[in-house]
C-alpha cells in the first residue's frame, strides 16, 4: 500500500515536473522568438532605407542597428536543451551541431556590431555593405537551422 | 460597365490595402510583445536573484539590467494607430489617452536606466530598491491600459 502510494505520488511529482518544464521551454521559446522579432522589425526599417523605400536618416537607421547590436546578444539563451518540439522552426540539428550553431549566432552578432559602428560613422556605402553582410550572416543560419 | 468594372476593382484594391494594413498592425503587435517578452525574461532572472531563487552575480544582473534599458526603448514605435485588435492585450485606452500612456512608457524607461546604472555599481541594496520602482512602472501602465 505505501510503495503503491509512492508511485502514485512519483507520477504525478513527474506529471508537475514535466508540466513545469514544457512552460518553461515554452517561455524560452517566446523569449527568443521575442528577441529575433525585435531584431527583425528594425533590420526591415534598415532594409527598407536602403532600398529607397524609406527615407534614409543616418540618426535612425544608426539607432536601429544599435537595437540590431544590443538584441542580438540574447536569443541565444532561450536555445534551451532540445527546444525544438511545439510553436518553433528550430531544427533539432541546432542541438546535435551546437557549436556550429553557436559560432554561426557569434557571427550574426559580430555582424550587427560592425553595422552598429559603420552606421554611426555615418558612411553610406560601408553601412549598405555591412547591412549586406548581417543579412548573410542571418540567412546562413536560417538555411541549416530554420525550418521552411 | 466600365463604371461596374472600376467598382470591383476599387473594391479589389481596398480588399488588398486592408489586408496589408491588417498584417502590418499584426507585425507591430508582434514587434511589441517581442520587447516585452525579452524585457519580462531578464527582469524575471533579476527578481529570481533578489528572492534568492538564483544565485545573486552583479556582473549577470548588470547585463540584464542594461538589456532591459535597450529594449525599453522600442515597444512604443508597435504601438500604431488603434492597434488594438488582433492578439492582443492592449487596451484602447492607450490611444485615447495617448500622452498618459507615453508618459507612463517613459517613466519605465527612466526606472530601466536608474536600474542599469545602479546595478553597474555593485550596490546590492540600491539596485534591489530600483527593481521595485521599475516593477512600479510596469504595473502602473499594465493597470491602466492591459487587459486582465
Amino acid at each position: 500500500m505505501k510503495r503503491y502510494f509512492l508511485g502514485v505520488t512519483g507520477l504525478l511529482l513527474l506529471i508537475v515536473v514535466n508540466a513545469a518544464s514544457a512552460q518553461s521551454v515554452e517561455k524560452a521559446i517566446k523569449y527568443r522568438q521575442g528577441a529575433f522579432s525585435v531584431m527583425g522589425w528594425n533590420f526591415g526599417a534598415i532594409v527598407d532605407m536602403i532600398k529607397g523605400k524609406r527615407p534614409y536618416d543616418q540618426a535612425d537607421f544608426a539607432r536601429r542597428a544599435q537595437v540590431i547590436a544590443d538584441v542580438s546578444q540574447v536569443p541565444l539563451e532561450g536555445f534551451v536543451t532540445e527546444s525544438h518540439a511545439g510553436t518553433t522552426k528550430a531544427r533539432p540539428e541546432i542541438w546535435t551541431n551546437y557549436a556550429d550553431f553557436e559560432q554561426k549566432m557569434k557571427l550574426m552578432q559580430d555582424a550587427a556590431d560592425l553595422l552598429a559602428t559603420t552606421s554611426l560613422s555615418g558612411d553610406y556605402d560601408a553601412s549598405k555593405r555591412a547591412v549586406s553582410v548581417l543579412g548573410k550572416t542571418c540567412k546562413s543560419c536560417h538555411d541549416d537551422y530554420r525550418k521552411k
